[in-house]
């Protein structure tokens, strides 16, 4: 159990992709396949559909499957493929667990969305489920913005000991919680971080990479900022994360889905508006991450 | 217009019902059928399926849709079935609206659930396309404490004025706001309470009557309630919301479909166990709620 | 005990006064004075400095020993006078009790500023060892919005066997609360409404009256609906509230102390700014307040 | 300016002290020397009253200023004094600045309680008014969980401007933002960690010490890990901070005040129990307390 442990995954920069659909609500497989190729030409270790980037709340059930059957064809194997599972219910959550089981994805990152408040029994009860319904490695996944709900790290610890939880990733802010779980739990799950977390910052303290939405807007210096963490390099990494941070920033800022969408636009990827009722960012918005993006490329070229 | 709003059939004590599942995921139809002939027969005004009473967030589209069907056949007419409609998109709640108008219930009560924020333009758009989308008596519904998004004052008077959007259930505990509601579309949109509010206090001040799931384990009581404040009987309405009220306080307390299928469960209706992750309550929970419902119960019937 | 539990003299229409200061930081008693001979010649049962209203917070304790004083003397025995405590400890309350109960108050009305969260026996103990302090009727006061701790309805119930503590003042929105403590205190505790609930469903519901800010600059027309509240002629009592509750609207939409200190500027008194760092209200809000004050004194002047 | 700047006295591990009083309500200025001696003995680069963990919130003025006093005469100039100043009101906040800057204080820190809500404008006026009133070295504190307002990072970066303001210590638990401060203002403004941010994260980041309360209970351990972080040796700071890390944990578990103070008691500071209504922990959680502290000492002892 320690060995498959050691072996997960869920490792590098993972970027959270969106979804692009087409006007009749069907997934757009071609950007997809180019968002992938840049991507993967870029050096990012993993890619993640469904998730908070990929508005997988705004789905239906087939346009998830279609997303995750469309990533896998895309990726074509040269990286692992991590689908988003969430759902209110064990039921819903098996359901999604099993069938992008099926469509072929190296993993799957769990979300928990709660309605009624739920105790530390029934949270464990939903990832646990979850985690024994597929034969693959799950993220555990948190955000306390959008679901809800939280995990305590006594709850993180229990789901640790699962054979195929093998990694958290934690949306809140809170890097003192990503210690927390590293003491306690180091060597049966490993902890990525979240684009609200400094990914330098989660390297350091033993993390093993990121997922995040912006890495899709600035991926080749995601990764040249993941491999001077892995060379524990810190001081050109504290260079580079300083220049980075204002993409993070940013995105904090608005709807990230609507924020990702905007600059993959800006980059060239007719990646379409955020699922209504959403609203298109305002141009004002656009401009200021467009300009954004343009001062950060241009630094890092230069930097990278 | 003015006329056709006039019409509205949201009005008078409505109960949330639960959805009893079988083994099997189906719905228990025996047992919705049995529950609704009692709860017509206890002279209630409507029925309302999938609402948070009946754990529409743990449900899939298919088990929504035959709920609804279930009720509809169950209700036969005698009085008119209200089903929640509610997504994070606009293309869901379409879904989900179009299908129950097909099924052919008498009205929608629409909910919006947030994932991202959304600001007043969007909660707008959401509630409007859900209104444009059918041929039926649209109730608009919020609940801050479960859906994570409001609707302020000024958005509630641009939707009054769509002509299928007739009235409003809100599930925030500020009587406050209602009254700011009613002074400024009344005529327009009839106002209705929800558990968290006194149902005395909205109907003294114009209200319509109550969508509430306790409703369903105190049907008599609560249309003997509701007929003593329609004749503004208010001396007899208070002693009697003075009993009632402990049962909404007990269901406040802990997950509402939980105590309500608890409650039901005590007055012989098998409708099994919240959904999971959803525990059943403790048994020292069912036994509070036993004895409160036993204690109102019978000091009600010595009353009315 | 209950027998002096029923001359509680907390009851009726009873202003939070503003605090005006001179340049030089001293009250301006002149102005006190003014304020409460109008305020009592518009029939208001009560004058209570100290209270949000008052700027409580922001004021030093001679300042606020200052303000009772002078209120004394300005109400003269006329109508009860009611000082508001409140502090983060038991010392710090008891000082303000003792010395508000030396100037020879005829009532305190406690709240508790809490810091490091506090538990349900710490809160009791502070407002026990408050009503033990003073040999005078204490009304404990919850504001969730402004305090940060919250009085559970079993703590207020033990509370109710004191003594000295003779009613409560709940300054959430959630009317179903004041049910709640009704049905469990009802005969040891009187309930009074805060500008946050609407008054008529408070006494109707069996509420004494009301503590409010917004009854500075209305006290004739909320002393009208006091009486019909009293006189039980709910027909005439739900037009008038309708009438006056734009006040409360508008004053919940910003800061209360500098609202009340601009509604009175426009009725004649000169109050001056709300301490710093408050700003003063801008333009246009003072406007708005003006007109809404307006619209009402005219409304309710052609109604009363 | 700059130049003065760059010999900002806030800097290394600064104690947050707590206030030991005897029981006639004063300041026991025995223990806070003795307390004093020991920390500076161990290495400390400040001592700092009147935080949080100082309880300033629950001493009355007099107190404030004798515990201040105090202090500095026991320091006696070995290392610097920061005394808290907090107020709502601009008038309260200069006058403690005032008095303690008389009495001799190395430096302020400056939190802002807010009672009504305050925008960005009036959050500005308070800090820069209290900047501008002494001759003093000012550092700026915000924290969201106890004094419900927050810098936003615009206001940070316009009170980084002030000659006084040369420090910004922040209690939040998100170290992005302090990243996010550092991109913006550095050079003008040094960051100092709180004990809700993890030293090492902060220290990498760029940070200049941390102020806090735990490290009163291992002074010798912190003054370890910022030597560490000092050198930039950061496998050994890694390896120190995930042992001391706890400490951190479990303070954020319970009342900070109170488990500081039974910390010291712990170690054999009787410095008593927190003030009323705080109650003195359970014995539970002082024999946790107790058991956490002594195996850190003991393996920090190994190890440092």
């Amino acid at each position: 159990m320690a060995q498959s442990k050691q072996e997960s995954p869920f490792r590098g920069v993972v970027p959270y992709i969106v979804t692009p659909l087409k006007e009749d609500g069907e997934v757009n497989a071609e950007l997809v396949c180019r968002l992938c190729n840049d991507l993967i030409a870029a050096g990012v270790h993993g890619i993640a559909p469904l998730g908070s980037t990929g508005e997988y709340a705004y789905l239906s059930n087939d346009q998830r499957s279609q997303m995750v059957a469309v990533t896998i064809d895309a990726v074509a194997g040269r990286v692992p493929v991590f689908a988003g599972v969430a759902s209110y219910s064990v039921d819903g959550a098996l359901l999604q667990a099993k069938t992008y089981g099926r469509l072929g994805v190296d993993g799957i990152v769990v979300a928990l969305d709660a309605y009624f408040p739920l105790d530390e029994t029934e949270t464990f009860d939903y990832f646990w489920s979850a985690a024994d319904a597929v034969d693959l490695p799950v993220a555990i996944y948190t955000n306390p913005n959008f679901q809800r709900s939280s995990l305590s790290i006594s709850v993180v610890d229990k789901l640790s000991h699962h054979p195929n939880i093998r990694a958290i990733k934690d949306a809140s802010t809170n890097t003192g919680r990503l210690l927390s779980i590293l003491n306690r739990c180091e060597g049966r799950l490993d902890v990525l971080a979240a684009s609200s977390h400094i990914p330098l910052c989660v390297m350091m303290l033993g993390g093993k990479g990121w997922f995040s939405g912006p890495a899709c807007v600035v991926p080749r210096q995601s990764v040249a900022l993941y491999e001077l963490c892995a060379r524990r390099d810190w001081p050109k990494a504290l260079e580079l994360q300083k220049k980075l941070w204002p993409v993070n920033e940013m995105f904090a800022r608005y709807n990230l889905a609507a924020c990702i969408k905007a600059g993959l636009e800006r980059l060239g990827y007719p990646v379409g508006n955020p699922i209504p009722p959403q609203r298109p960012l305002t141009t004002e918005i656009r401009s200021e991450i467009s300009s954004t993006l343009s001062a950060i490329l241009q630094e890092c070229s230069l930097a990278c």
